[in-house]
């Protein structure tokens, strides 16, 4: 970790908590939110590589919509203009897992420029972000919206290069998603994948050089490396 | 469908019946088979599109055992090198489902040129096709293999409209993948899906031109507008 200058951050599942979307459909549509959310996230990422793949862009924010009509249609459940504003807008409404503030003003301490880069538009970056009081933490807030093209192609990952002004091998970039880890790694970047519940990795010919159980794993191995130096 | 000079098919659960597949699964697993086979074709699918955006093609075969892998993996199930192959070769033993040989063969006496457009590599498809007695009914077999990207990639569904040497929008393309049709459609083939079981057609911002519920249903569809003019 001695190389690392900088550090990029998935958002959605890395260092926010998606649960309370799930809670949410719990709430309208009782013992079947867990089934929903399941597939509403499974469909939410096909719908972004697909697009990207059919080089139909339209942003994350309509993927999630159209992978929830896809949910609710596909189990069978009625869904109201109303419901599906409430359940999209939870996503504007999620906080960070509970380590995440302190883990990231340890890392500032330490002297690294963070950044997030995530498949969100800016506008729903900026509002979770400052939600939760975290907005001067990060130098950057990076969507994939300026390219319109979704993660893991290999454009998008070249964004936080150019923002960090920094050479790809001194950027550590951390996501608990395996395939977002992968396709980073990929392009050329260290990479550090959360996992914080006995997830299997993907099969995707590459491994993550460094594995965490949560942020502050993370920033203490990041900041014994950076007190090494 | 009076504009059609020819008909372009997918392979895996389209003409072919993959369930064979999931029957090995259970032999070797009793009580699992469906439950990797699910996993297992949906991270075969995953792996296609997140090779294809991350620029690291490797070709189906290795796709479907990344997967397999992956799949036991998760589910905390031994798998032996002997056990893997077995169920991959399995790919190449898959049967046609019963109405195709028949169906095909009407569409031929329509004069209507076949071909079939698959993310297999040309060998799985040579295989399956002739173990099929199928092999004479096409006029062309065409794998992505030639290009080293996978469908929904635009270049893919070119192939198709090159070899056939006709406009695309003279050539039918058939699915019962909702993502595959909404790829060819987008492209500019008019379509068909093939939902044989009231599946639920992806939200991904076009609907299939024409559905059947069986290659049948579409041969009868083709060949009566054949007539009609």
């Amino acid at each position: 970790m001695k190389q690392i200058k900088g550090v990029v951050f998935d958002l959605y599942g890395t260092l926010f908590d998606v649960h309370s979307v799930a809670a949410r459909c719990e709430s309208f549509y009782p013992q079947r939110g867990r089934e929903i959310s399941l597939i509403w996230r499974q469909k939410q990422l096909e719908y972004t590589w697909l697009r990207s793949l059919m080089r139909q862009y339209q942003d994350f924010e309509r993927a999630t919509e159209d992978a929830l009509v896809y949910a609710c249609q596909h189990l069978g459940l009625d869904l109201t203009d109303a419901r599906k504003q409430v359940l999209c807008n939870e996503y504007l409404r999620i906080a960070p897992f509970p380590e995440v503030p302190a883990a990231l003003q340890a890392m500032r301490d330490s002297g690294l420029p963070l950044a997030i880069l995530s498949n969100g538009s800016i506008n729903s970056i900026d509002t979770v972000v400052k939600n939760a009081g975290l907005y001067d933490q990060f130098a950057h807030l990076i969507s994939v919206d300026a390219i319109k093209i979704f993660k893991p192609d290999a454009r998008v990952y070249a964004l936080a290069e150019q923002m960090m002004q920094l050479d790809r091998n001194a950027i550590l970039f951390v996501s608990s998603n395996a395939w977002d880890v992968t396709g980073a790694g990929y392009y050329g970047y260290p990479t550090c994948w959360i996992n914080r519940g006995g997830s299997t990795f993907d099969e995707l010919g590459r491994r993550p050089d460094h594995i965490a159980h949560s942020i502050n794993a993370l920033a203490d191995l990041l900041t014994a490396a950076q007190v090494d130096c």
